[in-house]
Parts: C-alpha cells; structure tokens; sequence
C-alpha cells in the first residue's frame, strides 16, 4: 500500500472510532487509514480483523496519516466530546490543505461546532459537525448518519457516507440537514428523546415490577409482545432482552443484580439546555435527564426511603391481565409521542432560530433504521411529515396521530393516576401527560400569572377584547 | 451641593433604578448621584421626589457624573441584563479607579458576572454582582439584597445596603453570599423558585376555577383565607388582591380579561439550565418555566383545542367545601416545600462545584422580607437550617418538614391524580410529586436503563453484590 491511497482516514481507535473504521473497509470497501494517540491501537484494530487487513492502514504518526491520504482529504476523528476534540483538531489542522474535510463524529454541544465551524472557515478546511448514532453495534455495521457543514461538502461525502449507513427498506439513513451545527444538533434531540424513551420504559418497568410484583422474566415476555405491535422498537426489544437475561455468576435476572444509578454522558442534558434555551417546554425530555440525576444520588434516597418509605399511599391497582397490559402499552405508545413532539418542536424552532430549514420529515426517515430509537413509529412520523407537505405545526396536531392521541390519552391518564395514588414515580409518562393537557387547552391559567406580574413588576398585559399592551393600577399590597 | 460629595451613584433611571435611588436618598439619607443616557430622566427623578430632592443629584455627563462621587467611588448599575451592562461597564470603568466599587444590581447570567469579574480584576476596581429582589416596591421601600464579589468589599458596602433593605423582625434581608457570581446565582435560583411558586398557585387557580367552577371574587376569598396560615406569603397574597380585582372598564374580573400568555425575563431560562448543568433534577421550576413557553403559544393551544377539546376524561372531582379546600391548601403547600428542595438543592450543588460555601440557611434569612417570594415558610427554612448546625441534605430530609411531608404528600397525590383524570394539566404539581416518588425509594428503576445502555453502548454498570465495574456480554439483538 503506497502513501496517499487511502480514501479516509480516522483518528480515534476507542470502541466507536474502531467500529467506524472497520464499517468503512467492510461495506465501503474504503480503504481507511487508522491513527490513535496510543499508536498500538489502531494496528490492534487491523490485527485483530484480518478479514479487513488490507484495507486497514494503521499508521505511526499524524505526518504519516496524513500522507496516508488520498487528496482532497478525509479525516474523521472520534473522540470524546470537549476538549479532546479541541486538541485533536489542533494536532491535524496544520496537516491539512484547502479543499480537505474535517470531520467530528463524536457527540458534541452544537455551541461548539459552530464555534470550531467559525475557527476553520478562513482556511479553507471543510469542518464538518455530523452526528453518528447507533452504538457500537450501529457504528460497525450501519449507524443512522446526521450531517451538518456546508452543504457542497455533502456531494462528497455522500458516496463515503451511504455504503456504511443504516438502511430502511434499502435506502440509507444519512443525510445532509443544515448548515454549521445542524447535524450535531439534530444528533443532541435525538439522544434527548432516547433518555425519554428509555425512562418511560423504565417507569412502565417499575409499575409491573412494584406495582404488579412480576418478575423480570414475566416482564420480558410482556415487552416481546409488545415489540410486535405499534411500540415496536430498538429500546423496547432490548428492554425485553435485557429482563430476560439470567447473572451467569448468581443465577438471577441481570437487571436485579445491577445497581440502579444511571450515568449521562452530557447529550441529554445538552438537548434540555437546548430546549431551554428556545422556550420550548421539553418537559418529558428534562424529566429523563433529570430522573437519571436522581437516581444517581443512592445514598440521599436511601435515607428519604427510611424517613417517607411507609407514607400512606393507596393500593396499586395495576394489573398484568389482558386489559391492564393494554392499558400500559398505550399509555407508553401516547406518552411516547409526546415525547417526540417536544423533542420536534425544539428541532422546529432551532431551525428558524438558526436559519437551518432543518427537513424535518427527513430527520424521522433516517432515524428510522441504525439509531438507538430506531422504530415502526418514527415512519408513521415521516408520513404525517409527507402528508404535511414537510409543515407540520406539532406532531400532536398530524391527522395522521389524532385517532392514536384521542384512544390513547385515557390510558395514559389512568396510568398516571393510579401510578400517582400508589406512589410510584412516573416523572416523564406525568410530564408528557401535562403536556398534552396544557397544550391543548385553548384558555390556560398564565393570566393570573401576567396579572402578578403586573402588580409586581408592573410587565404590563395584554387584553382579551382588543390590541395593545396595558398596566393596571392595583392595590397598594403590604 | 459640591462635587465629590454623593455617597454613591446610580447608573440607570428605569423603574428599577429610579425607586433604588430613590431608596438609598430616603431610607439611607445618602447623597445619591444620578446619571442616565437620556439625560431629562435623571432630573425627572429628582423634580418628582421634592422631599428628598436635596439628596438626589441628577447629573448631564459621565464624568460629571463620577466626579460627584466620594472616592472610593460607588457606582450601582441598574440597566437590563446582557449588553447594556457591557456598554455602560465600558463607559464607566475608564473614569473609575483603583478601590472603587461598581456593582451591576440588575438580574445577570451568573455566568457573565464571572466574565465581567474576571475582566475588571487586574485593574484594581472591585465589581460586585449584586442580587435585588422586590420588584419595583421593594426597590423603593426595601428589597431582598444578595450580594457578591469580594468579601471585605462587603464590609465597605454593608452600611450603604442595611439601610434600604427590608427587614425581618428588625433585622436587614440582606447579606454577602459568596465571592464572584455567587449573589447573581442566588438571585436567579430564586427567580426560578418563584416561577415554580407561581406556576403552582395558577395550577391551583386553574382547579378551582374550571375543576369547581368558582368566580374569581370566591378564589380571591379562598387565597385570602390560605394566606393566614402555613401558605402565608407575598405571592399567595397578591392571587388574592389580583382576584379581587374588577376591571373598571368592563366590570368583569380582572383576571378575566388579562391574555394568558406569560413572559419571561431569562432568569426562570437561567435557573433551570444552571440547575441541569449541575446535574439536578429541577423539575418543578423547570415545569413552571416550561408552562409559560406552552402558554406564549397560544394560536396552536386554540388549534389543539379543537382537535382534542372533547377528549373523554373523568368529571372533575374537585369541590369547594371545607375538606376539598383543606386539600388543595395542603397539597399547595407540600409541593411549594419540594420545589424549594430542589432550588435549594440546586444550590448546595453549585455552591460545592463553584466553591462559594454558601450559607443555604442565612440565604432563606434574608428571603423572609422583601422579596417576590417572602413568605413565613422561609422562616421555618431557616429554622430547618439552623437545627441542622447549617448543613441539610435536602430540605425533605429535614426533621422539621417531615409532619408537613407525611401529612401533605397523601393531599398531593390526590389532587394529580383527580386532575390528571379531569384532563386539568398540573405540570409543576406532578413534578413536584415524582420527585418525592422517586426520590423516597430505595430502589429505582435506572438498573434497566443501566442494562440498556450496558447492552447498545458498553457504558458498563456496578452491582449490588460487590465492588466495581461491569460489563456483561448481551445476547445479540437484531
């Protein structure tokens, strides 16, 4: 293999980095250069695929990497989000000429892509933002691919990108959404909605589980069925795959033996921020985050477990009989919508915010095969976006989700009810459900809040009977 | 009046400014140098206040301005947050000198306060982000003062600071928090907890009003009543007043003319982002800063109205008798003191991240009078504090809460339950609820997650049984 033959090259041989390289030699056919800061790395990574070998080219130094590659140039770097990124970028950039393409494909604060966008722009570097879900599993054989940059630099990448992305229905889960840190934004919204998928399956979980009293397997069974039917998804198959697995050390159901403390790695809590930051009420979204916050804090729940663990709550009247599952399953599939509605609503207002004309549509398309919430829902999400003629004000008000909305919401509010009653916690399926109530509720109650204001701090209001803004002049208070 | 014989400066006439000026002339008897960009509103001040007009200096330039100061100078800026206090930072510092003061008294970013000091520093001139809670009548009578910055600035500011801040029993609300952006952070968690009081009072409003069916006059009686017990607070007061209030020109109720559209000022935005930076679950406050954003939407709430008004849900089972009033006066309360959990608990963690030591018991001190949020219970916080030697987990976990706690959580998990059934939102309520859920149980559900993301990402998870990180070899899924 001469210098200057390989078609990309990628820096960063962590789980990710090495399972992109090796998806790019493998269903690419690309012959991929391999850099790592620990150098042995990336020749363990051609070592230990020999399958891939020859189109694996581990190399010793950045000056070698670089002369690795074909010109224009392709890196693509994976590594940790934040500073590590910073540096990695500042030991390539003086390597790389006018034309060349810099990738990062690790999760990232959009904020800083578009800082780092901004930073290479006078160059002549094509900086690229680009979100890659699908975890290991995804990243090896097919992730979901959300590009931001210029979009002149897609036409490039495009035949790089295709061959190693996930496929629906034979078409590739990749595409270019937007300028500067659209991709990587897109890619935080997604990993917000996978946190709220994942904790009101893991709600639902707790229901049967303490509610209910079933045991793992039993609940796995019941997350199988369901994974036949219109919940049918990633999260919830490995929900029940995950109930079902048996300790090999103890005999008893993995889950029952893992401690319940829930890590983040910083995109869930970007994407609420983001949210935040829009006005946007992600509430479901914040309810996951913010549940994994708690659960983190074990020792502080023990001590409230043995100050409030006997208050009087009512019985649970939860049941695992036909009618009870059903009554789970389509609070999960109601509350599950929701969800995605406030996770699109951000991303909607993000793209007229950051002038992005983020495809909507396009976004549940490629999210539809590779990614972590990878589902049958997200192409009934794609349809009311076709149906919508790519405009479409919330999710909630698609005709194509009304019938789902209106059978569904009853069982939503009887879940949470008696959830509520019997003092189990159910944050995000409560979130969601306030959502909905508040959202389609033509006269709220925020007047009271405009008429404090008003005495307060003199905001002024706006009338109900005609234009204009108004302060009224309200009792002197104490 | 010669020069150099003001006290101090302020440096912005708006409302804030103007009655803060007006404060220290009156409360302080200090000279009061007064300057704004449109120069008549300076003397407008003056020429309104005749009785005090001796002590008010209006002043036509910059450096008229500084040279009416005493040296050590104080200046008080009191413009709004953001860039006018960069551009008025930029005019006033080149004519400041070492060891004097300029304080930026209006709502800041605690982040752009740690900007700001860190700009000044080497210069000498010491900048103090100040915290000023009261709205416009406490500005002139006596607000909440929750300063920052340099602790032996303190003592220099002290004896200006006493005299125009509210008092307590005889004692000022106010006191020096931390260094740096401490007051700045401190006020902007209050402001966040004040959305979350407010949010829940007008869920509370929004119950008694479509759940019960009561006219504003009667809800004005009932708030009225809640104010002279363990709800007894500013806030709850003026829901009372603003009820009671009957719009001169339709004769209907105030609050029933008033738009339901709530603003926000960015400090209810601020207080829920720093809060999840932290990596704590504010969902109360975030609930509350969420349900305004819903509200600002109101052309789709009147769109989803329609499409979803009629959705089946349960009569409301709300009533208006005593034992229904005495529930929802007790599930107000107990979800009021879980939202002051996690602001001040939000708190306790920046305090630790940021190094402030913050004194959380002296912090409810000085809230007991003059600000928005003033209420008896931060009296009993304060007690909570003091019995706890300072130091308290979290305020659920305080002995003195846990009767309100044990006999209000069964009020509270009634009322979301029966409003979550009568399709009536309770956002702030229900997150205040599933705190406390989860929070209290020994046992969460995020081993499932911790499963989940063991299973697509390789996170790992510990054990119960033993020390250490695990990974589990999962069963291939499709």
């Amino acid at each position: 293999m001469s210098d200057g033959q390989a078609d990309l090259g990628v820096l960063g041989m962590g789980t990710m980095g090495a399972n992109l390289a090796l998806n790019f030699a493998d269903n690419g056919a690309f012959t991929v250069a391999l850099f790592n800061r620990t150098v042995a790395k990336a020749y363990g990574v051609r070592d230990d695929n020999p399958a891939l070998a020859e189109r694996l080219v581990p190399t010793d130094t950045i000056e070698q990497f670089i002369s690795t590659l074909k010109s224009p140039r392709v890196v693509v770097l994976m590594v940790n989000a934040g500073q590590p990124v910073d540096e990695q970028m500042a030991l390539v950039l003086p390597h790389l000429d006018k034309g060349d393409i810099l990738i990062d494909a690790g999760n990232a604060d959009f904020n800083d892509t578009v800082r780092r966008d901004a930073a290479v722009k006078d160059t002549g570097i094509h900086f690229v933002g680009m979100g890659v879900s699908g975890g290991e599993e995804g990243a090896r054989h097919g992730p979901s691919i959300m590009v931001g940059g210029d979009e002149a630099v897609w036409e490039r990448l495009k035949p790089l990108l295709e061959p190693i992305s996930a496929k629906y229905d034979g078409t590739p889960c990749v595409d270019w959404l937007g300028t500067g840190g659209a991709g990587h934004f897109v890619k935080t919204i997604h990993n917000g909605i996978e946190y709220a998928d994942m904790q009101m399956i893991a709600e639902i979980y707790g229901i049967l589980r303490d509610g209910v009293g079933l045991k793992a397997g039993e609940m796995a069974d019941i997350f199988a069925d369901w994974n036949t039917r219109g919940l049918s998804s990633y999260l919830v198959e490995i929900s029940a795959v995950t109930l079902a697995e048996t300790d090999p050390e103890t005999g008893k159901p993995m889950v029952d033996v893992i401690v319940d403390e829930a890590g983040q790695k910083g995109t869930g809590r970007w994407s609420v921020i983001e949210a935040q930051k829009l006005g946007i009420g992600a509430t479901t979204l914040e309810a996951a985050v913010s549940a994994r916050g708690i659960s983190s804090r074990r020792s502080e729940r023990a001590e409230a477990a043995k100050l409030f663990g006997a208050v009087a709550t009512a019985r649970a009247e939860f049941h695992a009989d036909a009618d009870g599952l059903k009554e789970l399953e389509a609070a999960l599939e109601t509350a599950k919508l929701i969800a995605y509605a406030q996770g699109y609503a951000t991303m909607a207002e993000a793209s007229k915010e950051f002038g992005w004309n983020l495809p909507l549509g396009e976004i549940a398309r490629i999210w539809r095969a590779g990614c972590i919430i990878r589902s049958r829902f997200l192409d009934d999400i794609t349809q009311a976006y076709e149906a919508g003629g790519g405009e479409v004000v919330n999710l909630l008000l698609a005709p194509s989700f009304k019938t789902l909305v209106e059978e569904g919401q009853a069982s939503l509010r009887r879940v949470v009810a008696k959830a509520v009653l019997a003092g189990l916690p159910v944050p995000a399926l409560s979130a969601a459900l306030a959502y909905f109530d508040d959202y389609r509720r033509a006269r709220g109650t925020t007047n009271l809040t405009q008429a404090q204001r008003d005495l307060f701090g003199a905001h002024t209001f706006k009338r109900l009977d005609r234009e204009g803004t108004f302060h009224h002049k309200w009792p002197a208070v104490g």
